[in-house]
């Protein structure tokens, strides 16, 4: 297509987007605003510029430079926050091991990545000190301590953090370069295999951050981010960048809290104490906050979160919201940067009663700049009519534009120039996206499709029921067939109880008679990922076996 | 510098920027919000959409395609509104015709930009007719009325707008293609010289719209822009985006209000009748607006507005604070797209007096992206101090990357690398930026520097004194001396009376002595430009010859 595209002035400069515009826009508003770490250690904006220039001249003193990648375990710190810029900055590529990993895959993601350099905070050092022997590309190791006087270590450390930064120059010089420059790398654990590796470029995180920041700020149905908040994340800073959360409110020049190590009443006495206001995490993070004894006194009223990463079930939005929460979801993934879609509360909505808004926190709407489809397993696109299912897959100027070192799983995961999720979902005329389960979790039975998803949110809404998982298993006669398990919030509950329970539902018509699992069996603890997610490979296991046993 | 730069797997898809993405997001948030014509035509954004899609297709049928160039002559209107999506979106450029131009300038830009294609406002059919027979690239004329049916034309016309509308299809497939196509250009008049035509592409008016919003709505420091506003521009179309803010009320999906011509009576009636929350404009129509008899009985507390085009008085801004009206300023010109800079209230500032506000309010902090610099006149960057002046030269990701057709002149505009604005400002550290004088305006006297503006400045703030320009003129003695032209506001005024007025900024050690004008003159108008500016150019003639004619 023949548009008109004019050469620029010999002498006009075309500013790339780099990672550098974010810090220097946060200091140009509230520099006073403070960067707390645990609620112990704190400073303002204008220190947070000179640490990050004196990070830079550490990394470089060091040698590392341009196209170097470093590696940082830590939990949430400011130490993190100052790697998320100065390691782009300086042209280098950030790598944000995943420390929920097991030793041999955190391995396998350091070589892979070929650090150069690896920030360790000493509570990973037992880590490091197991697989420190094969690691094959690291030059240098910095220790992360939180009290540095008072620890010692043996292992060969080049220095440690906080005396390296007292040795270097506070100002930097950080230079223009090509936007499309890779600023972060990480690894998605996916159910088979290594893990991947997904990288971001800077123009994709500037442009992520924009609409964050557009997205959270200017729409009065998700009023998450202004630049009077307080913010806390509450998804590791190494699980795709926070979902981007700290470079949006490190423009805005927000107050910001890192909370370390992620202990239920540290984190509720950091929320009341720094006033927090916004927060995001998985489920199981909420669950966990809310189910502390500290919780029941605690006033939450000005706490607006975001869920992500599992779905909000209509259990835990009902008892947030009763809670005085702000509750929306959001959807995305490793691969996304993470953004796809947000909860949206049309005026219309926000005028209904609480209640009536959960199904529109639970469910999301198309972010700016996101395109969907939604592709049959023959790969013919879906009609957006909130009925039909399919697999979403999109498009966005900020997807990781394949993964490390992998040309063919790259490539299965762009078929047709469309990024898979893998995950199935029906896409109603406005934009909002219902995500019905992934696609290896739905259930094919008689030639018809049940959402696992669904079914353990009817399942979930019992008032005896936890927690609740629910797979499929191959079925000679049928293909697969549903099987439950159910961690229980009261004593003695039945199967038969649930099953009456799931009967109600198919009297309403609103699912079938074959969606009532084939079994029903009652646990102690549901098995999940590092991330908190149920671990619907481990559950599909131990049941399979189980049956296997009972035969 | 070699920084890592991956190639992206060969299905990848790369979203480009393009202003499609900006109507796609107006579809996700609130449809039935309208935009209203005058405040007698309205429509929702599902119409808006499909009227988008229809202009498009009425576009292609009439041979409109990529790299074409339309110009529109227009009010403020929906219409225009349409012009801005679906002629980008079809790779076409759009011409915003600066209709306060002479004659002979409009035939010079139509013809020098090549336009294809002109939609025509009956009120402009006059010219039209006028420069018709030498209007050299032209096929088609397109009527726009306001009431078509009741007004008739012997004018080729290729069709009235509506009608052509009618016959459109109301759906379009919007292309994908390079993000640095041309989408807009239009015209400036410098002091001397034709017009010159300034363009922007696809990605730069996505990244003005993308950080308007961040700038004009997460920031507690600035809050114009939020999807529950109204918005109803008080600067016209066809100069400079309307400053770009359109684009980001459409992304929103907030409610709009076109007013037409601008009448003060009729404008203040949308303001009251509409909800008006946000506008921004010129000096003078503000001005025009708050002396009109109907503003004394107008609630304007929920008025927003952001001046800028010329800067604000502190006498202005202290009239629209007593109106209860939310006052800022903005820096910006139609080469830079034009966001630079934006007043900045910081929290400290929110908790002032509105009186001591006023500072704040008047002055501008820079935007996020902007890289601002000082020059002394032979290139010296000077300090970021608060008191060093020099010539402002920027870079942003969203300046025009040259004048269209004018190789040399597009040089001097980026000599060095940098954008020359052309005005003389100085910056305080915390990235404040005070403009002092356009540099052409600058009078030079005995080796020092007068700002003419500030001059202006401290002579209207007599009570007596109503506008006022400054020039300098030659003087064989001292280089330049000054001259004012006043337009009093009260009878019997004498230039004496201005002279002591201007001791006491003398005694308070504010000026030298020597800013005192050598000559102050009475007049009823002071001659301005197409845009409501000073024209300085005839003011220094009209003095000179007076002068000389004295002599």
């Amino acid at each position: 297509m023949k548009t008109r595209v004019i050469e620029p002035a010999s002498s006009a400069y075309q500013t790339p987007l780099l990672i550098k515009s974010i810090l220097q826009a946060s200091q140009r508003h509230e520099v006073d605003n403070e960067i707390i770490y645990r609620g112990d250690k704190s400073y303002d904006y204008r220190t947070f510029h000179e640490r990050v220039c004196r990070l830079a001249n550490m990394l470089e003193m060091l040698g590392i430079g341009p196209g170097d990648t470093v590696g940082v375990l830590d939990w949430d710190s400011h130490r993190y926050l100052e790697c998320y810029f100065a390691v782009p900055m300086i042209g280098a590529v950030l790598h944000h091991v995943n420390i929920r990993l097991s030793d041999e895959q955190i391995l396998y993601t350091i070589n892979h990545a070929e650090d150069r350099f690896l920030f360790v905070h000493e509570d990973f050092l037992p880590i490091i000190e197991r697989i420190h022997p094969q690691v094959s590309t690291v030059e240098h190791y910095v220790r992360l301590a939180d009290n540095p006087g008072q620890t010692e270590s043996r292992f060969p450390f080049r220095g440690e953090y906080e005396s390296l930064m007292a040795e270097a120059s506070p100002s930097h010089d950080f230079p223009d370069f090509d936007e499309n420059s890779i600023a972060t790398t990480f690894y998605t654990s996916g159910t088979t295999g290594n893990p991947k590796g997904v990288y971001f470029t800077h123009r994709q995180l500037v442009l992520h951050t924009l609409n964050t920041l557009s997205f959270g700020a200017a729409y009065a149905s998700l009023p998450m981010l202004n630049s009077d908040d307080i913010y806390m994340p509450l998804t590791p800073m190494f699980h795709v960048h926070a979902w981007g959360v700290p470079y949006a409110a490190t423009m805005l020049g927000m107050k910001q809290v890192y909370p370390g190590r992620y202990e239920p009443n540290a984190l509720l006495h950091l929320i009341q104490e720094e006033g927090v206001t916004f927060s995001h995490c998985v489920p199981t993070i909420l669950q966990m906050i809310l189910s502390c004894p500290a919780a029941a006194k605690a006033d939450l009223s000005e706490w607006k979160v975001v869920i992500g990463g599992s779905s909000l079930s209509q259990g835990l939005a009902r008892q947030a919201l009763e809670r005085g929460i702000d509750i929306y979801s959001g959807y995305g993934m490793s691969e996304s940067c993470p953004m796809i879609s947000l909860s949206h509360l049309s005026s219309a909505v926000r005028d209904l009663p609480l209640e009536e808004q959960i199904p529109y926190r639970i469910n999301t709407r198309i972010s700016n700049f996101v395109e969907v489809r939604l592709l049959d397993s023959e790969g013919k696109e879906q009609p957006h009519d909130g009925k039909s299912a399919g697999e979403i897959v999109v498009r966005a100027p900020w997807l990781t534009q394949g993964y490390l070192h992998e040309p063919h799983k790259s490539e299965e995961l762009w078929e047709g120039g469309w990024l898979h999720t893998g995950d199935i979902g029906c896409l109603h005329p406005d934009g909002t996206l219902e995500i019905k389960d992934r696609l290896k979790d739905v259930i094919k039975t008689g030639g018809e499709w049940i959402s696992s998803l669904e079914l353990e949110d009817l399942i979930s809404s019992h008032p005896g029921v936890d927690s609740v998982a629910v797979i499929g298993l191959a079925d000679t006669e049928w293909g697969e067939r549903p099987h439950a398990v159910v961690k229980p919030s009261q004593e003695g509950l039945l199967a038969e109880e649930i099953r009456q329970h799931l009967q109600q539902f198919v009297d309403q018509g609103r699912i079938n008679k074959w969606w009532i699992p084939d079994t029903i069996r009652f646990v102690e603890e549901i098995p999940k990922t590092s991330v908190g997610k149920l671990d619907k490979k481990v559950i599909r296991a131990q049941i399979q076996s189980e049956i296997e046993g009972r035969a």
